[in-house]
C-alpha cells in the first residue's frame, strides 16, 4: 500500500484517525506545492524539457506530497522577471539561466557560462566539488535565494547569421542577440547587442530587427525554426561552452522545507542535469543533419576571429575584477577548470583523437 | 513534522492507532531495506564512493522508508559473485561493473565500457536516449535483473607498468590485469591477462604476480597505492573510455516495489552518476600532480601501439557477432555514439582546441 492509499484509508477510519491528534496536521503540512516561474515558453526544446523533467521527478519522488506548479512567461511574471519574483517571494522558485541576471550581479555569469570558460563537465566538477555550489549560495544570500543548478544545454553554437563572418570587423554594426558576458564581448567588437527572450527571437530575426543570434544548439534551434530565416550556422562558439540552467529557490521557502523535501529538490536537480544534457547531446547530431538537409551551411569561425573573441573576453572579465565577490568566484572557477582540464586533456581528449585517427571518424 | 516524527507520535497513540486497522501494515509495508552486495572494499575511492552516495541518497529521499544495506566483498558473497547472488535472489541488488560478467553474456561489456567505445557522456547519451536502458533490461531479463547505471569512473588510464611500452610486442608474455573485452584484446597481443578483484591488486603487483595493471584513474589509483610498486603510468587507454557502474536489482524485487520506490532508485542512480563522475574528474588532475611528485612518469602509448589496439579490438568485437543480442546491442551503441560524436567534434572538441590555442592551456 502506498502513502496515498493509506491516507484514504485513514480518512475513512473517521473517529479512530481523529483520535490520533497529530495525524491530520502531519499530512496537511507534508503536502506542499512550489510555484516555479520560468523563462521558457511551454514545450521549448531543451530549456523547458529540463524544467518539466524536474517538475515530474519531484512529484514522483515524493509520491505527490511535494509538487511544482510551473508557470511559463506571462502566466505570473515575464521571462526575465523571474529572478526578482523569487527574490521577493512572489514565486517560490525559478527555472532560468542565471546570466540573464548579470545586471543584478555580474558574478551570476559563472552560474550559466562565461566566455572561454568550462565545458558542461568542467562546470559540473566545479559546481559540485570545487566550491561552485557554496559560491552560488553566497551570491544568492544577497538576493534571498538558495542556488540550484537543474539542466545544462552544453556547448552553445556560434549562432545564426545571414552572411559569413570572415574577420572580427564583420561584427561591426551587426544587430545580434547574445546574453551574458558573451554579449558584452561582441559589444567590444562593435556589434549592437540585444538580450531578447527566447520566445521572441524568431520574429526578431525574421523581421530584420536582428541580423543574427545565438540560441542553444541544433536540437533547440531547429525547434525554434531559425533555419527558415537564416542559412549560415557556426557550430562552435566562444561565449557559452557549457551553459547551466538554474532552479533557485526563495531562501525563506528553502529554510522552511523538511530535510526530505530539500533532498528531493537537490537530487532531482542533479538527475535533471544528467538526463537533459544527455537528451540534448544525443539529439544535436541528428538535428544538425536535418538542418544541413534544409540548406543550412555549417561553418567554424576562423582562427583570427577566435583571437578577437579571446582578447575582448579577457577585457570584459577584467573590468569586473574590482567587485570582490566576482573576483572570488572567477578565481575559484578558473582554478577548478585548470585542474579538470589538466586531466581531461591527457585522457578523454587524447583518447578521442586516437579513436578518430584509428577508426577514421 | 516529518514522517518519522509522525510515526513515533502515531505509535505513542496506542489504542487509537491500532483502531485504524490499515495503518500499521501500511507503514510496515512502506519501510523496506534492500541488501546491496558490491564488488568494492569499503572506502575504495570512486567505486565505493558511488555505491555509498546512492545508499545515502535513497535513504534521504525516502526519509528512511527505503534503505540500502551495503555489503562489501566477503560480507555476504565474493566481489565477483554479486551478479549470481542478485540473479538468484540471495541479495536484492548489486553495485559493480557489468563487464565483470561477460562470462554470463558478452553483451554486458557495453554496460561498462568497450574498447574504442564512447566517452562517459556518449555512453550516457546512449543509455538514456539511444536505447541503452531498454537493452540493459532486455539482457537483464535473461538473468532476472532490472538494469540500473549508478556511477561512471570516466576514461580509464592506460595503466601501471614496470617498464615503458614502445611497441605492441612489449605486451607479449606480460602478466597484466584488465577485465572485460579490453583484456581479450591484450590477450590477442600476447599478454597473459587476469581478472583480479580491486582489493587484491596491490598485493599482486607488489609480489610480481602481475607485471602491470589498469585500475581506474589517478584519484582511485593513488588511493590504491600503485605508485609505490610501479613507476610508469600511461594516462590514456583504449579499453574503457567511460566506464559505467551498474546498480542492478533482482527483477522480482523491482516488480514488488511501489512506483515511488522505483522512482527513488532510478533518480538516485542518475544523481549518483552525475555527482560521482564529477568528483572523480575534479580529483584526477590534482591526484595526477601528486603521483608525478612521487616520481611517477606519465606517458602516452605511441601511435603504432594504438593501431595494434585498434585492429585487435575489432577482432575481439567481431568474434561475438553471431550472438544475436550482442549484435543488436553493438549496433545500437555504435549508431548512438556516431551521432553524439558527430556533434561533439564540431562543438565541444573544436571549442576546447581553440581555448587551448587562444589561452595557451
Amino acid at each position: 500500500m502506498d502513502r496515498r492509499s493509506f491516507l484514504k484509508a485513514s480518512t475513512a477510519g473517521g473517529a479512530a484517525a481523529a483520535a490520533t491528534s497529530l495525524a491530520a496536521p502531519a499530512y496537511a503540512q507534508g503536502k506542499r506545492t512550489l510555484t516555479m516561474v520560468t523563462s521558457w515558453p511551454r514545450g521549448f526544446a531543451v530549456l523547458d524539457d529540463a524544467a518539466s523533467y524536474m517538475e515530474k521527478t519531484v512529484s514522483e519522488l515524493s509520491d505527490g506530497q511535494l509538487t511544482i506548479d510551473k508557470k511559463a512567461p506571462g502566466e505570473l511574471v515575464g521571462a526575465l522577471e523571474v529572478f526578482d519574483a523569487v527574490s521577493s517571494g512572489q514565486a517560490d522558485m525559478y527555472h532560468s539561466a542565471d546570466y540573464y541576471f548579470v545586471g543584478q550581479h555580474p558574478g551570476y555569469a559563472y552560474f550559466t557560462s562565461v566566455p572561454f570558460g568550462g565545458t558542461a563537465q568542467e562546470v559540473t566538477n566545479w559546481y559540485l566539488h570545487g566550491g561552485g555550489q557554496e559560491l552560488h549560495d553566497e551570491l544568492g544570500s544577497i538576493f534571498n535565494l538558495k542556488g540550484l543548478i537543474a539542466g545544462n544545454s552544453g556547448s552553445q553554437s556560434g549562432g545564426w547569421f545571414r552572411k559569413e563572418i570572415n574577420s572580427v570587423d564583420d561584427f561591426k554594426g551587426l544587430k545580434f542577440r547574445m546574453p551574458g558576458l558573451g554579449g558584452q564581448v561582441l559589444t567590444k567588437l562593435g556589434a549592437s547587442v540585444q538580450n531578447i527572450p527566447g520566445g521572441e527571437l524568431y520574429q526578431a530575426l525574421s523581421s530584420g530587427a536582428l541580423d543574427g543570434l545565438e540560441w542553444v544548439g541544433p536540437l533547440a534551434d531547429e525547434r525554434a525554426g531559425f533555419q527558415e530565416v537564416a542559412k549560415v550556422y557556426y557550430t562552435a562558439g566562444f561565449h557559452e561552452p557549457g551553459s547551466a540552467l538554474a532552479a533557485s529557490v526563495n531562501l525563506d521557502v528553502w529554510n522552511d522545507l523538511t530535510d526530505q523535501q530539500r533532498s528531493i529538490l537537490t537530487q532531482s536537480s542533479y538527475a535533471t542535469t544528467y538526463w537533459q544534457l544527455a537528451q540534448t547531446l544525443a539529439g544535436n547530431g541528428a538535428a544538425l543533419s536535418r538542418l544541413q538537409a534544409q540548406g543550412v551551411k555549417t561553418l567554424q569561425f576562423p582562427d583570427d576571429v577566435w583571437d578577437g573573441f579571446g582578447s575582448a573576453s579577457k577585457e570584459v572579465l577584467d573590468e569586473y575584477m574590482d567587485d570582490e565577490l566576482f573576483a572570488k568566484i572567477r578565481s575559484s572557477y578558473e582554478t577548478s577548470m585548470a585542474e579538470s582540464s589538466g586531466w581531461l586533456s591527457k585522457s578523454d581528449a587524447f583518447y578521442v583523437e586516437q579513436r578518430v585517427r584509428v577508426l577514421g571518424g
